[in-house]
C-alpha cells in the first residue's frame, strides 16, 4: 500500500490548526513499518487500529492510498475502531484533486474546514449520471450528498488545499465508481472494501 | 424558547474561523422572529428547516436553548434537514460550562475544533454512574462515547471556549439525564424530544 503523502497533502487537522505533521507522520509511519516488519504480522502493519478513548488526530495514521495530492485519515471507523453506525474521515485534497465519480447508498455529510471547491452532482433518475450540476462549496460550509446520487468532490482551487470532515452512515462504505458521467449506473464498479478499509479486514486465521 | 446567546457563546464555526457571528446571528434571529410573528405559524418560527444543498454554517440557526454560555447549531439534522441515519452538531461551551450528565444508546463521536476540556465518564455496569473517570480532551483530538455510558462534557478551562463537532447515529437523539452521578440508571429522566428538536416536531394539523 502507498503511504507516501504528496507535497500538497499536508494535513491541517480539525479546527484549522495548520499542523506541520505530514513530515513527522511520514517519519512515524516509517518507524511503525520497520517495527511491523520485525515484530508484527504483515497484515496488521497498515491498519490503524487504536482503541484508546481520546486520540490526537495529528498522530493518527494517514495515507494517500495511491492518489497524488490526497490525504485520508479515518478518525472514527468501523473496522479500525469498532464503530457500528457512523464513521468519520478527515480528507485533504491538493489543488485540482478530485474524488472518483462515485455513488453509495449511505448518508454522507461534509463539513468544509479549509479551502474551497466544487461538488459535482449527477442524476440518479436517468440511466447514467449525465452532465453534473456544479455546486460551489467553501470554508465553513456544510452539505450532504443525496443517497445514491453520483457525485465527485473537486478541489477546483488552483492554490489552496481543500480539507473536509466526512461523515457516513452504515460503515464500512460500499462505493460504486464511474469512469465518466456517461457510464450507466448498472455498469458502475463496486469497490469493496474501499481502499482505506482493505488493510483492516480480519486476516484469515492460520489453520496449520 | 430561549434564543439569547451568552457572552461566552460566540460561535467560531468549523475550521477554526473565529467568526464574530453571534451578534449578527442574534440580529437575524430577531428579524426572523418578527417576520414569523406576522407571516408564519408560530410553531415554525424557531425550527431551522433549510433544504438548500450547501449551507453556510455561520448563517445557520443557533441558540443556547436556555443554557448560559452555550451555543448549539444543528448542522445536519433529522427533523430540520431530513437526515435518517446520522446527525451533526456544532457546539460551543464557554469556560466552566458542561452538558448535563446523560446517556444515550446511539453512537456519538466528538471532534474538538477549539479549546480543551474534560470528558467525565461514569459506569453503565453498576446500578448508578458512580465516581466518573476524568479524561482530558484537547484541540484536534477525537473521542467516541461508549454506547449507554453516562457522561458529561465539561469545558474545564477557565479562559477559552471549547468547540466540538458532535456526530450521533439514529437521530433524533433520545437522552436520559441524571441530576448527579449517584442517581440509579433506572431513575434517569428521558428528555425527548431534546431541546433542539422540540421546535421541529410536526405541528398537529388544524382540523377545524
Amino acid at each position: 500500500m502507498e503511504t507516501r503523502t504528496g507535497p500538497t497533502a499536508a494535513v491541517a487537522a480539525g479546527g484549522g490548526a495548520h499542523l506541520a505533521c505530514a513530515g513527522r507522520g511520514a517519519l512515524l509511519l516509517a518507524l511503525v513499518a520497520v517495527a511491523a516488519a520485525v515484530f508484527l504480522p504483515v497484515t496488521e502493519s497498515s491498519c490503524p487500529r487504536d482503541n484508546s478513548l481520546v486520540k490526537d488526530v495529528s498522530k493518527m495514521y494517514q495515507s494517500n492510498y495511491g492518489r497524488e495530492g490526497f490525504s485520508h485519515i479515518t478518525i472514527a471507523g468501523a473496522l479500525a475502531h469498532g464503530m457500528k453506525e457512523v464513521e468519520v474521515w478527515l480528507q485533504t485534497f491538493g489543488p485540482g484533486q478530485r474524488t472518483p465519480i462515485h455513488r453509495h447508498s449511505c448518508e454522507e455529510i461534509f463539513v468544509v474546514l479549509k479551502g474551497k471547491g466544487t461538488l459535482l452532482l449527477g442524476s440518479s433518475s436517468m440511466k447514467y449520471p449525465g452532465q453534473p450540476q456544479e455546486i460551489p462549496v467553501f470554508k465553513n460550509s456544510t452539505f450532504s450528498v443525496p443517497v445514491n446520487d453520483p457525485h465527485q468532490v473537486w478541489n477546483s482551487d488552483e492554490h489552496e488545499d481543500l480539507q473536509v470532515l466526512v461523515i457516513i452512515s452504515r460503515p464500512p462504505v460500499k462505493i460504486f465508481t464511474y469512469d465518466d458521467w456517461s457510464v450507466p449506473h448498472t455498469a458502475a464498479k463496486l469497490k469493496f472494501p474501499y481502499f482505506w478499509d482493505e488493510d483492516c479486514l480480519p486476516a484469515p486465521k492460520d489453520e496449520l
